[in-house]
């Protein structure tokens, strides 16, 4: 038995989205910029994967600049509003648990003379309105909070910080990694006050080297490519027109059955978590949102309540999303749209990534162990997991440096089934006490 | 009858490039960052495109980058360049008919502080080596030069431009944008003296949002996106393996039969060029390397010569390829890799482009009527066709400002046929005095 459980690393491109890639790549493959009537319909294939992306994040078509991932999106907001906007001030905040693709670009604009503010988070992995609050100041640009973490699932209250910043600077850009949530959340970045919002194509299988970045109509931002002016001159080179219309068509697939999905992965998960709190000696990191025990289990879950329906999307089956004491919402919802406004709504950890502790086991001898039984996790975040440093989001949320060494993520997706999370936890049960007596010979 | 004749703007990918592309999309679809088999295997198709790559250019694997395209592999050699040397000076050269993709990245350059020299170009499109001797400072830090123009084929003498750089200052950079010229010439960096070499996948039957930029082995570069360290750190980003693969297997069915396919271009461009030399008032641009008249029609063609061989290489068919009073070559060889050092070997146009100037019709009213007729062609140059403004390199050739708004590109591929060339050639002629004599009315 196979079973990928390494979704957030990235994923299988959907059939959908490979049919429309091909046609794209031999039928209708003539250049957007071209004349005649093959230019196009090249951007004909644009413009319909720009009105799907428009319509599952409520924006304006003319918002959304196609990139070639998920690194460039977020290079492009950072670097591109810091020095598309160099009145704001040299100051700029992120949080400690960011991805590379977000802390390196910080770190080149330290090098340009600009100061970084990092915010910590708590044991669930989650920033302080409080001191996000006290961070910004007058001479704040630009603050960059991921919307979910690539390798524990927190969900950061990207709604309340977005009206914390704009309470203590009006004018200080406001970006939202949110490729690790985007196709599990409704995200409308302008009901949530965020400019610019980064996405990347393979994690929602779409083709790898396909992405976008939302850049709110006001906001100005520097081109990081120069050339032949394509997407208003802030993205030049020929568009990728087969990946930019499998793009649209996977995110068009991603928000056709949110709920259902999301409701599903949801009770993947609390599956997964519940066996393996059986585990001796295994923990779930932010398992807050779920039923499993995890490091910080003090956190009691609500009875499963029946999610709210609307007339327009309706939610079947909607499973047994949890939330811990707060105003429920439909399992596709985002904290900070709830009714509460002082207490972030909604879901506190992804459906998606399950990142577990297992003591006394190096993670990537478990790792190999599971790929020997045919199951594939990732150590860590597989975006940068040849790099042998412990991980800073471990670390950030409380674990030792040998707790984050003994640290796999399984990360489901649109294909998991319930015989492979099955399948998945019995092995871990297996071999997690076989691994450790090996270990301690 | 549907003929493309627009391949210098894109090209239909390729049966092979197609295969591979989707196996990586949807068996092999690892992230190659992955600990477990299936990112080896994502390394896998990295590796493998690399050493194909590497192979047709003659030099190491670890000197390849690949990018999203031509655009970012200019940007990043233009600007990563200038901005990875500063010592070098700030003092840069380019010529007057390069794409925007370099014109742009020296423009931005400008911005920083940096002085711009654009060398102009005959009427042939070629530039003066005496000119750039001339140009070269103590202070230079990078020459750019294309190797074919994207409009009128126009080959430059980057080998003879690399010995004039180095003899002026042996520390400046010399970056090639090879975008039109990879997969029709031979072109061995190491050898003609080329530091950085920029090559797009879809010119080549790839997909597009692929490309590679060559680095030599001790160039140093700043990186324009920043993430989680792929690519030596030059080029954050989960890696586009389906992409990468399929241009690596671009590339290599590019090179595998290139005399052929060489030879067969330039005797599909001399009987187009022949076909076309017919229509009264119509004069097709640089057509110098070929039997047909031209603007500068008063360089006569040497009479054809048998290829020379090589034992590893043989060169079957090679058709009538003329040199004008110059040392023969194989088709695929390039200008300054002849014997005769001070005066450039082979070809002065590429086999693929011809630029046609119809006196008297707009290219759009010729472009949309040979669309009409089932034959796609460009008007200028597609990458930025969108632009109104005349097009920098036929104004640089001499044309008036009419004649550069009269002319189209015809630009054919390895797929067309001579029937095709015949077809585009009888429409040409049948449609040209029609609309001249409508435009006079």
């Amino acid at each position: 038995m196979k079973v990928y459980l390494d979704n957030s690393a990235t994923t299988r491109c959907s059939e959908r989205a490979k049919a429309i890639l091909i046609r794209a790549l031999t039928e209708d493959y003539g250049n957007p910029s071209a004349l005649h009537g093959m230019g196009k319909s090249a951007e004909d294939y644009i413009r319909d994967a720009r009105e799907k992306i428009a319509a599952t994040l409520k924006v304006e078509e003319k918002e959304l600049m196609f990139t070639s991932g998920g690194t460039e999106s977020n290079n492009m907001a950072i670097i591109g509003a810091a020095l598309g906007n160099p009145r704001l001030g040299r100051h700029i905040i992120t949080t400690e648990i960011e991805h590379p693709s977000v802390r390196e670009p910080f770190e080149a604009l330290k090098e340009l003379g600009y100061e970084i503010t990092y915010l910590g988070v708590d044991g669930e992995g989650r920033i302080s309105l409080e001191e996000l609050s006290s961070a910004v100041r007058e001479d704040t640009a630009l603050v960059s909070i991921m919307m979910v973490n690539n390798e524990i699932g927190a969900v950061e209250p990207v709604g309340e910080a977005a009206k914390r910043i704009r309470e203590k600077n009006p004018h200080t850009l406001f970006h939202v990694d949110a490729i690790q949530a985007y196709g599990k959340f409704r995200i409308y970045p302008k009901k949530l006050g965020i400019d610019l919002l980064s996405v990347s194509g393979h994690k929602i299988r779409a083709p790898k080297g396909t992405g976008f970045l939302y850049i709110g109509d006001k906001i100005k931002i520097k081109p990081l490519l120069y050339g032949g002016g394509q997407q208003k001159g802030l993205r030049s080179g020929t568009e990728n027109v087969p990946g930019i219309a499998a793009l649209g068509e996977a995110a068009a697939e991603s928000y056709e059955r949110l709920d259902e999905t999301v409701s599903r992965l949801y009770g993947l998960r609390e599956r997964l978590i519940g066996q393996i709190a059986q585990i001796p000696g295994v923990t779930v990191n932010c398992a807050a949102q779920s039923a499993g025990a995890g490091h910080s289990g003090d956190q009691p879950a609500a009875p499963t309540a029946a999610p709210a329906r609307t007339a327009d999307r309706p939610v079947s089956d909607a499973g047994p999303v949890r939330s811990a004491g707060q105003p429920m919402a439909r399992p596709g919802d985002l904290p900070g749209t709830g009714e509460r406004a002082q207490q972030p709504a909604g879901p506190t950890v992804a459906p998606h990534i399950v990142s577990v502790t297992a003591e006394g086991v190096r993670s990537e001898v478990l790792l190999h162990a599971l790929e020997d039984a045919g199951v594939y996790v990732s150590a860590g975040s597989a975006c940068s997991s040849h790099k042998p440093a412990p991980s800073r989001t471990l670390l950030g949320i409380g674990l030792t440096k040998e707790q984050a060494g003994s640290t796999i993520r399984i990360s489901m997706g649109a294909e998991t089934t319930e015989e492979e999370v099955d399948y998945a936890a019995a092995k871990l049960a297996e071999l997690v006490p076989a691994l450790r007596r090996f270990t301690r010979r």
